[in-house]
């Protein structure tokens, strides 16, 4: 716990004679002991005395604003032991404690307006493609080596055209830690653990260290749609239930991760996914920055199957994907706008209905008490309305629980397709280019302005960009099937309970009349 | 079936030299024949002609508005056995046809202001009570002889001071007839058919004799409140579900009556419920209206305990009726709307919004169709998905329908009892009354201006007054008792049925899954 650096919100005199020490508003305090115990925390200010002052007069020591400022500096290596430790001992104890940054160094590396990519728009693959060499590479004049660990093979088997499928299957699971309310008012982080089941060893990672390997992803993988992360938010963000949902969002973002045959296996996930060691974190991380097997270069590590492929075919196929993609997008953003509605009509209006229904019948039961009668059948109708109020009073507030326990998880799907679905005309745009190019070829080849030879080069590694299309088309097709039934499952499931839950309250109320 | 009269809406040109009949707006003709067919009817006009004419082109002749005219004319005996066959053979049909009145014999007994009682305010008891000559009754001027199968017994028991206590239980049951749908747009009436179980003859009453026997109860008994009938209603009261739901309400009525120790042994109601002769049915009928031992007059038959009453007992004792009373009053109107809220609410948003969620699973399904795919498991989750959608779809309709099982009887026993609530003060208004008119005569011996043995008779008068209210409020009690105790196990029974058959709905989908 170490090294953890807060700010003193306020001035606080010290007792003198104590163990108190004395800190003045602005002062940066590095803490040494948070189990004091009564509010207190041990720690050393910047004179090297060391003394007791009171945690709710401290924040986080962020050193710059938490969502604009760059993380790259070397006290945040972002999976470092230490602030493994500090994290998984906070979480054990159900506490958190800020990790400081420093304002000292920031770089822009990957990041060239200096900025966040907070607002940013959907990343226009098509331009990277071309920016990146697309050209070239169809032309085959990209001269870039690849290692035969970085090589993605795409096989054609009875099941159509597949990436080479992952043969070590793993999960990843994210955990969040909890905020405790003694720390209120305190800025500070939520970090998140991840677990690899291949290896069981935690790391702790940042929303902003998603955000950068999210960059990473899109930047490598032009004809791959990179699963979106969970929307950037600022108001409320320590809200118990939003760092829960967030969580489960990023668990969403990691599973598609790892279940996609190309992107589990890519260097820069299994970075991010396994480095503990600061050093290691800040060389891969730079290394994954200059990458040079990113965009259109990316395509020269794509080894497909040598069939060549009848072009017509392959316009129609992807003629039904953009079909079928544009038909889920539109029935995606309608349940998810279901979902948000009726979200907010569980927590507002649905519970306030049944608990209207509660009152009414708690009033009768109210009116009915007047009656003084020593008859034992009078007296139990009247506990028995109450209790009637009572139980439409409960169900009002099972109506307000319900939606994250059926909405929101189908929401989540829904957020993740939503975002693939938008990557969608992007890949085949960078599709489409690479055949307006052949054309263009093969109008050159007519014309004797380009060699046959060269002709059927380029024709091969325009097939490969179509292979490796329609390995994903594949893919995403798989994946969605897998997904949507988990999800409605999961929605029906929960459906069932909720209203099970029903059935069993209004039995208990109606026993009452026996 | 002859002898039904129709008015002409509107002219219709028979065609020369065929069975059609021309008739002209405004017209009257006797329906002769309905079974034509294909929306002809066979009817003589009033030149004495016979033909066809279109059934639509027709409405019921009423000879007068439906609900201001008065019944009272022979053709209109509410209990005629040919009335009754008519109504049977209708019903059992499926047609009901309407049965037109004379608009010449309009006589007004008993409704001196010549209107019906639509639109009536609350029957002021006191009133009639003053009216009737209340304060004679206490004076002991009343000279009215009593039979003795009219005299009334009140006894003091274990259980308080009761109502002579029914014997001989009975129940009377309220059949509706059915209107068919080919005879839409006509103008006609609808008979009820009562059965009481201790002699199974059925009769017919329209809801107007229900009204007529209201009014006399109503005008008799001053310290009972008469159960309400239910509310009149002009629009679409031709509607299934608004006849099915007004016999639910006249039963409510009914079994109120018949539960009453007074009210099911009292003449005008053994002679509506049984009466199956015409000549007899107005014999009843004017008698009825005659009938002496109403209002005040009617205390004279009843026959109380000897036992002196405490008078600050008795005060205390309708003190707290009129708080219980004034308490329930509120509680049974926010019910009332309540139940009339949520039935509105059924019947449009939440059936609507359940609608929207099988529309927008139905469309994910959709979208999900436009994959061609053979996978079997990728066609099975799009038509599990379809299916989720329509089952949110049928679980909207089942919205809609649930109001008419649980809040619309719920609402038919809240209606009962607001009537009773309403008639309360007016009730005690009326004992107050002769409590006054005690201290009077009182005041009046002490100043000697009263015999002894007067004073006597008057105390021993007003305490029958007061036997009587005690006897109807702990009638009220026990049926109030037994009345919302069914109520409520009927509502939640129905609405354990309801979500539960939701679960079993919802649980068909998630099959489709596996």
């Amino acid at each position: 716990m170490a090294g953890v650096r807060v700010q003193a919100l306020y001035d606080f005199a010290g007792e003198p004679g104590t163990a108190e020490l004395s800190i003045t508003a602005g002062e940066v305090l590095t803490v040494t002991r948070q189990n004091v115990g009564e509010g207190w925390w041990e720690g050393v200010n910047q004179a090297g005395q060391t003394g007791l002052f009171p945690a709710a007069y401290v924040e986080a020591y962020e050193g710059g604003d938490y969502w604009d400022d760059e993380w790259d500096d070397d006290s945040e290596g972002g999976g470092t032991q230490s602030s493994m430790q500090a994290n998984n001992s906070a979480y054990s104890s159900g506490q958190v404690l800020p990790k400081s940054g420093s304002i000292g160094d920031i770089s822009s590396v990957g990041k060239p307006d200096g900025k966040g990519t907070v607002g940013r728009k959907n990343f226009n693959r098509f331009t990277t493609f071309v920016k990146s060499g697309g050209e070239s590479y169809i032309l085959g004049t990209v001269k870039v080596s690849v290692r035969e660990e970085d090589k993605v093979y795409i096989f054609e088997t009875e099941s159509g055209i597949v990436w080479n499928p992952i043969t070590e299957p793993y999960m990843c699971m994210v955990a969040s830690p909890k905020k405790e309310s003694k720390l209120k008012g305190l800025k500070s982080f939520i970090a998140y653990q991840l677990t690899p089941t291949f290896n069981n060893i935690q790391v702790s990672r940042r929303y902003k260290h998603f955000d950068w390997l999210h960059e990473r992803l899109e930047e490598k993988f032009s004809l791959i749609p990179i699963p979106p992360l969970p929307d950037k938010q600022i108001s409320g963000r320590y809200e118990e239930q939003f760092i829960e949902h967030r969580r489960a969002q990023l668990q969403a973002f990691v599973n598609s991760v790892c279940r996609h045959p190309v992107l589990s296996r890519c260097e820069v996930w299994q970075h991010f996914m396994t480095c503990t060691d600061e050093k290691r974190w800040k060389a891969g991380k730079r290394k994954a920055e200059k990458d040079e097997l990113v965009g259109a270069n990316y395509f020269i590590t794509l080894q497909a199957p040598e069939r060549q492929l009848d072009i017509t075919h392959i316009e129609q196929e992807t003629e039904k994907c953009s079909k079928f993609i544009h038909g889920m997008d539109g029935a995606v953003k309608n349940l998810m706008a279901t979902a948000v509605d009726q979200t907010k009509k569980h927590q507002g209006p649905y519970k306030r209905e049944y608990q209207r229904i509660g009152h009414a019948f708690s009033a009768l039961g109210l009116a009915f008490r007047e009656d003084d009668s020593s008859d034992n059948a009078r007296r139990n109708l009247t506990e028995a309305i109450r209790v009637t109020g009572d139980t439409y009073h409960e169900i009002g507030k099972l109506f307000e629980e319900q939606p994250k326990l059926d909405w929101e998880p189908l929401g989540d799907v829904l957020h993740l397709y939503k975002g693939i679905i938008s990557s969608f005309p992007d890949i085949l745009t960078v599709h489409k280019g690479s055949l307006q190019k052949r054309r263009e070829c093969e109008k050159l080849a007519s014309d004797h302005k380009m060699e046959a030879s060269q002709l059927s080069e380029v024709a091969r590694r325009t097939d490969i960009i179509s292979y490796a299309l329609l390995a994903e088309i594949n893919h995403f097709h798989t994946e969605r099937a897998v997904d949507f039934k988990q999800a409605m499952q999961n929605y029906l499931k929960e459906q069932i309970t909720f209203y099970q839950k029903i059935v069993d309250k209004l039995q208990d109320a109606l026993r009452m009349y026996d």
